[in-house]
């Protein structure tokens, strides 16, 4: 019993980072100043925010997704140990820091520099990806619950492994963003949106 | 147990991002700076910001009778599947955008393009009560707690039934934002306060 | 069962709005511009931010009392209503206010308006101890926990008891912010102090 | 059952202080303007917020391993006093003031004030281990669990005795902030990176 307090009380907080990180992500978009709507009026004003739309939806699907497989995690363990709350501690790290490159590429998107915001971006899902696979790995070798052999870890299992190509799929994006910033981030929305429809079990 | 779990980190997930998008929305209420101070006062500089107020009041009672509907939701389902997980993350992704429009809104009301932030702050209403039909929907064809027959549960489900008829009626309020902004608002509001008061159940 | 699920999801909802208020009072404090620094020096500049600190202070301690106040209430019931749902709410709307008056407070404390500032300020108070009060004076007769009679329980009534001089002593520091704004402050860190000395229980 | 969802309660609360609070620290750090990216191109901008990322990640690394800690002290007991409460409130006090530093040290580390800056952040930190060593007294003085005796209970005892070397480190270190910012916030930074890894039980 005490385990599963141990354990609860981690995802709890986990939980709240990730649910602060997801919801300050508004913050980012600014509503125009007067001067703007009185230059161009305002639906022309908030038309011209898409950078910040599309960087708000990319990173709330991307933090919701990582959300979904840290909980899938948490289903199959029921102890944790020191080097499980510092992974995560790690992994929380770069998730609390996604709203900075989010508002850094909302601000840059359509700037000369987009390329140096893209990079930024896609790296913090890079290290993202990268400690979650550690966590992923410290979990599995260590920590599985006695009980985690029925149909529902399995299934848990089974999904949760698809993330594990995350680290070369966000280190090829990574790639991708010194060429082109549109295509790049693109590619991180597809990427979200693929691992969240992906999901979907065959049968329950 | 473990589907109970399961629900639990999902309602404590969903709770924190209701709950810090609720509290975020003061932060849209911006202190009249020195200059207005000066040659105003700041009595008077205070009351020029009741559109701010108003936006405040109008979203903080809406996430209320939100987050109060999805709690009841909750107490009739016992588990969930990924579907309901993203439907959830989608209801979510509207609530989390609220103070934006929220912002707009108060910074725009008294201002000659006030019919488009009004035309925004009611489509985000629409939004949220469109994905919270269809988590709604998805819940009771699919996932109905083996012992949601008692009276509670048929309470529940009445009251929540009303809010059924949100998708018209805000569709209805988007329809009116684009002749009154202030009729849209206002009515905003009292719907806000019907579903508050409809809820109140006949005896106990 | 579900009855304490209800009670314990209203409990974490309203302990994040608790949470997130307490933590977005910090905000208020401006870090000095450069201008300041270079024109003052930083300590200087640092010390000049006390009416920050002590609506920081201020509005820390109090909100921490209601909190425990609230706590105490919920150890009682264990059951909940759609009416101490939307007192709970009334509750939180003011709670979730605080920061706006804190701030408010903050920039103008030294300037010649200041008493407006401490009008609002203790207002707010008045209005969260009002709010407080109904919804305790609801949960005592309507919703007391049928075990709610052992010693504790006791204890628990006597000390929450006593927050009910809330509504006339804030409405008397009400009063006393028109005469001055700084001894309506004084009073009010002084009350809120009080009553988290005055909590502690004579033995246990 | 009674005492520990009292706990429970106070726990939820904490972490949910703790996860916002730390994720705030982002907030502090600042997107380049477009006058700063026109005039140093935006990856120079970028490098030259390093002190912004020293900050946040000190304090990020700091909060997180108080929490770590926190949530030791309470798989020890199981009751909590009045005066547990208000001590515990303390250290969030303390806790929700971090943002505030972390930011003027982020703005000031490289001024010719960095002292100052440095003082604050590092008597912010001293305030916390002296607010936690006066929890953790209290708490193994009056609240220890009946069943606390077992193996993880000594170890998280062991492991929490090495904490109370805080208060005479971090007093130690904010005597060094006035000679040297930069030595003062490694050593900070290094304090947090040792108490992380020093929690490494030997075995399990």
């Amino acid at each position: 019993m005490r385990d599963e307090n141990e354990t609860a009380r981690l995802e709890a907080f986990s939980d709240s980072v990730f649910a602060i990180a997801i919801t300050l992500l508004v913050l980012e978009i600014k509503v125009p100043t007067h001067e703007e709507a009185a230059a161009y009026g305002l639906a022309k004003s908030l038309a011209a925010l898409w950078p910040s739309y599309l960087a708000f939806l990319t990173s709330f699907i991307t933090i919701l997704v990582i959300w979904v497989h840290h909980h899938l995690i948490f289903l199959l363990i029921r102890r944790n140990d020191h080097l499980f709350l510092y992974l995560n501690g790690l992994l929380l790290l770069f998730v609390t820091f996604v709203p900075f490159p989010t508002a850094l590429l909302a601000e840059y998107l359509l700037h000369p520099d987009a390329k140096v915001a893209a990079n930024i971006y896609t790296a913090t899902f890079l290290a993202i990806s990268i400690a979650y696979d550690m966590l992923w790995k410290h979990a599995t070798q260590n920590l599985l619950s006695a009980n985690a052999s029925n149909d529902k870890s399995n299934e848990a299992i089974h999904i949760t492994k698809q993330y594990r190509f995350g680290p070369p799929l966000y280190f090829a994006v990574f790639l991708v963003s010194f060429f082109s910033e549109a295509w790049s981030i693109s590619i991180c929305l597809m990427l979200a949106l693929f691992f969240a429809l992906r999901d979907r079990p065959t049968k329950k």
